[in-house]
């Protein structure tokens, strides 16, 4: 392969696209490789283009190399199989719906599960044709609220799904480690740092997940990380190290106070703090000594409300992401005046025992942060205006309906493995792998036939990779102060050869390397354009990010072209004779048969 | 690469689907390459998808091999760009619209003419930029309102597009050409028997603009053929030879006769040959002696519609096709009860040369079949029921506004070229090239400096390949009565090992071979199912349609193995040893290093 700059479908860019905000998107746009079409919907310009086609290739190999087998489905889906999974509607917005001529409703496809369960319940009936795993590489439509960081989180975007079906949890276990395997070759092969994290499933329903992030400042997602073992999770999946259970033998028994003027946890530890009859021996009172009461809305996708009180240490928030992880399907929305008003009992900022108590209204759950166990002591909202309980009991005073993992993670947090502080770090979702279980084949009735000759439900699982992000969560990973800085295998090219000056003899030179290079199976780009000064020449081949840069230039007078290494920056004097072999080799693919050998 | 039949996500089927009315419909179903996902909208399965990838990969290599670039754009399309073009309102119901979360439009994109020119101009600004062809493969949609044929006319289908650009015509014409090389190149590797036709371009505007279709039964486009020369055109195309003007001097005068109870063409022609005094020396009175003036509506984009009266010779119909390519981009509509009624000077049955004359009602157009010379003579209406005029003569007693290729074509009429008889035929649209001229650049003004600093508007070419529909076209030339028959360049494989019996020996020495052909590199298909029939295996290898068989079974007692060629049916016995290297010798792979020499 050989690309002439002079009439490659180029323009570089000196200024950042006014409307990008995240590295990848700023050098994508400036380097000429995509180019945006509408609100989060990308053209693919040539250069960008090789390495999409380079992040496909390898995503297709790995996959093929598992033994999953490629399909591909249409990206326009009729409703009804979206319907009988309730996805039509839990989608919401996200669902772009469209209807035909004849008013027939359809939808983009956002993942397939659906189609693909109907194929797989299609075509086969008997256990003895499972395990199967089939995937595709395919566009996919997602209608996000707010499309940012260009292909990072586009509306449209391709995916590589695949699925898997087993007749058993021990065949989908095989089946999720044969996925997990092919992303690690996968995602290696590119060049991305990433971490594994635990996940929830969240609103896919299942069990076991895993996340691929790439580690990056631009990530939209966040994860947690411990310090000290290789425990990762995103923080919606994060435990929380259940204390051990302290002795209530002995502690003083709950007393109400009068605390006026206290809306605030801080203004109620600083009255606690000022009370010498409240003093404690050993420490001041902290927010961490008092239990703050958060009432939502639960919304169930059969259209049902409940209230939903959440206790838990006042000096955490609610993180509302690992609150929802917990309750989906059912979406949380905040408690209105008029909730308030509908259940007196709740008093707003001094919600307490006697509210949440035996005695609470029907209609409101309560669940306890899991640090909430039984024998420890917390100061908390005594259901009426300007007054708290001090020495309120865990298991002794008061139960809650369960535990719930809604309180935010924090850096130093305890690692729920090891016992060692937890970082929050940032990274790019590039994959995610799936338990589903059941849910879909249910839903679709897929069974077939077991040993037995008895009808069971398929379990499955459920794999995805972005692959147009990829090439952006390469970029963020690789980038530098100059421009972009490709891994070679998904480069879109191994060599940019650089002619400069205005010497013909230049020219003649660099034709015949890089005749020379393509010769030797190295995909070349070629900066043959007349008229463009050394320094536009340079900056755009920092810009663009091959790998290996050849300069035939000046040096040329002595016999000599540059390498250059674009990542390290480092440079190497080559004889002209010989240059192609060497750089050949540099770049990994031995010499072209005939050349002399390198010097 | 070596596919198993046990593990391959394949059913083939023994009976046509209900909805499937073509062969290559029904054949890549029953062989288990698509299936129906909705109407007019396939998913692939893994047989299917690798002679999709096949067809994609000649197509990109031709594309590449021809100087064009590669790049990609989204489906998901803004409405504001086919706004300016006109085509968001004349895509009618083609288009499928959308609208986005906030309400704004979008539609799934039926062609890119609209996107490339508007990239074009935000990257390119000189002369010295061009010439430039870009191109993409990439997923496309058309609300067709009658989906048929499988992926022969889908709503989702694949094409290869691209577009070129040019500062001038000359620029045009070699675009055009390199584009039609290179299709030329494309159809006649993927084994496509294909005829290059004349077109009119219709709704897409522009001027030279050829098809390529590949002659089948199956085929939903008329075409035309000269028995005599090469010529060939699309129905819309062909022009009719004019015949030479005939002398005016000594014709009789024009006279109107009654002839009730003419309401047909036949009868008016009995009645005619049944009167004495109409009697003709020569012959008797045929339908072609009428002229017949056909009344339409002519819908313009713009809203406006006005009439159109078509006259020809009554032996011919009007072919609305052909009179719609004439009066694109205004529709054609029949002309109601109320039309005529607000035209009481038509007489329904009875049009002539005084409603059609000078005086003829504002808003009528007169246009005339070319066979309507000056100094032809015809029997016409006479503008009352039950009146005709007869020896009334063009050019003396009545002329049009012009002249309209509206008249069907029909076997036998003359060629254009050389005056041989035509022939009718079926084919289906595998290519088209246009050339479009300026119509889109003026539209997105999308301008160049020429080489004298003046702004100039850029001419443009669009070309298509159906991608996923030249694999139906490839199927409906080539299938037989036992299945599909690939051509060996887009076949999912190179060879069909089929292992019969339930000898252990049998499978043993089927994957011996299958590892010595894949390691020769070819492509394997290996049926190594246990409990499977002979006769079944046997059937499915020849609905499958690899084009050699090779089948390991009871011959292996004597040594031998059966090379069989799908298309021919020849059989060949090979020694077992060595049967490998012929093999590869007969696909066209020479021999796996190592192997034993074919005996």
């Amino acid at each position: 392969m050989l690309l002439r700059m002079s009439t490659l479908f180029l323009r570089t860019l000196r200024e950042d696209p006014a409307d990008a905000e995240v590295p990848s998107h700023k050098l994508l746009v400036r380097a000429g490789y995509v180019r945006r079409a509408a609100p989060g919907v990308y053209s693919w310009l040539p250069l960008g283009w090789h390495v999409f086609r380079n992040v496909e290739r390898v995503v297709r190999e790995e996959m093929d190399r598992s033994g999953a087998q490629e399909v591909h489905f249409p990206a326009l889906l009729p409703k009804e199989p979206y319907e009988r999974t309730g996805r039509w509607t839990e989608y919401g917005d996200l669902l772009f719906r469209l209807q035909d001529r004849k008013g027939q409703d359809y939808l983009l496809g956002p993942t397939h599960e659906e189609m693909f369960t109907l194929l797989v319940k299609d075509l086969y009936s008997s256990y003895k044709d499972l395990p199967l795993s089939i995937y595709q590489i395919q566009v996919k439509y997602r209608d996000e609220a707010r499309p940012r960081a260009g292909i990072l989180r586009g509306r449209e975007f391709v995916m590589k799904d695949s699925y898997s079906f087993d007749v058993d949890d021990a065949g989908l276990e095989r089946s999720y480690r044969q996925h997990r395997d092919a992303y690690v070759r996968t995602f290696t092969r590119l060049g991305l740092d990433y971490t594994i994290v635990s996940a929830v499933s969240g609103a896919m329903g299942g069990s076991a997940s895993e996340e691929f992030l790439a580690p990056c400042e631009s990530g939209e997602d966040t994860f947690v990380r411990c310090s000290a073992c290789d425990y990762a999770a995103n923080v919606e999946a994060v435990e929380t190290p259940v204390p051990e259970a302290l002795p209530v033998e002995g502690l003083p028994a709950a007393h109400v106070e009068d605390t006026p003027a206290t809306p605030t946890i801080q203004t109620l530890v600083d009255l606690l703090n000022g009370r010498e009859d409240l003093r404690r021996e050993d420490r001041d009172w902290t927010a961490a000594d008092t239990l703050k009461n958060v009432v939502v809305r639960l919304r169930h996708p059969d259209g049902r409300v409940e209230a939903l009180a959440v206790g838990l240490p006042g000096d955490r928030e609610v993180d509302l992401k690992r609150l929802e992880a917990q309750v989906a399907p059912a979406e949380v929305e905040p408690f209105t005046e008029e909730d308030f008003g509908a259940r007196p009992q709740l008093v707003k900022g001094y919600i307490g025992p006697g509210a949440l108590g035996e005695d609470r209204p029907a209609g409101v759950r309560y669940l306890l942060d899991p640090r909430v166990v039984p024998g420890t002591r917390w100061v908390t909202g005594a259901d009426a205006p300007g007054r708290h309980v001090v020495d309120l009991v865990a298991g002794r005073d008061f139960t809650g309906d369960g535990t719930v993992e809604a309180a935010e993670v924090r850096a130093g947090d305890p690692c729920p493995r090891c016992g060692g502080a937890l970082e929050i770090a940032r990274g790019i979702e590039i994959g995610h792998i799936f338990q589903l279980g059941r849910k879909y084949a249910e839903a679709l009735d897929l069974k077939v036939l077991d040993e037995n000759g008895k009808q069971v439900v398929v379990t499955m699982g459920s794999y995805g990779i972005g692959v147009s992000r990829a090439v952006a969560a390469v970029a963020e990973q690789t980038y530098d102060a100059q421009g972009l800085c490709w891994p070679r295998e998904i480069a879109p090219a191994d060599v940019h050869v650089v002619a400069t000056g205005k010497d013909a003899t230049v020219f003649e030179a660099a034709e015949r390397l890089c005749a020379d290079l393509e010769a030797g199976g190295a995909r070349v780009l070629y900066d043959d354009r007349r008229g463009v000064s050394p320094g536009v020449k340079f900056k755009d081949s920092e810009l663009i990010g091959v790998p290996s840069i050849v300069v035939v230039g000046k040096g040329l007078a002595d016999g000599v072209v540059e390498l250059k290494d674009r990542r390290t920056g480092e440079r190497e004097q080559l004889p002209v004779e010989g240059a192609a072999g060497a750089v050949l080799a540099a770049v990994g693919l031995g010499q072209p048969s005939g050349a002399p050998e390198p010097a």
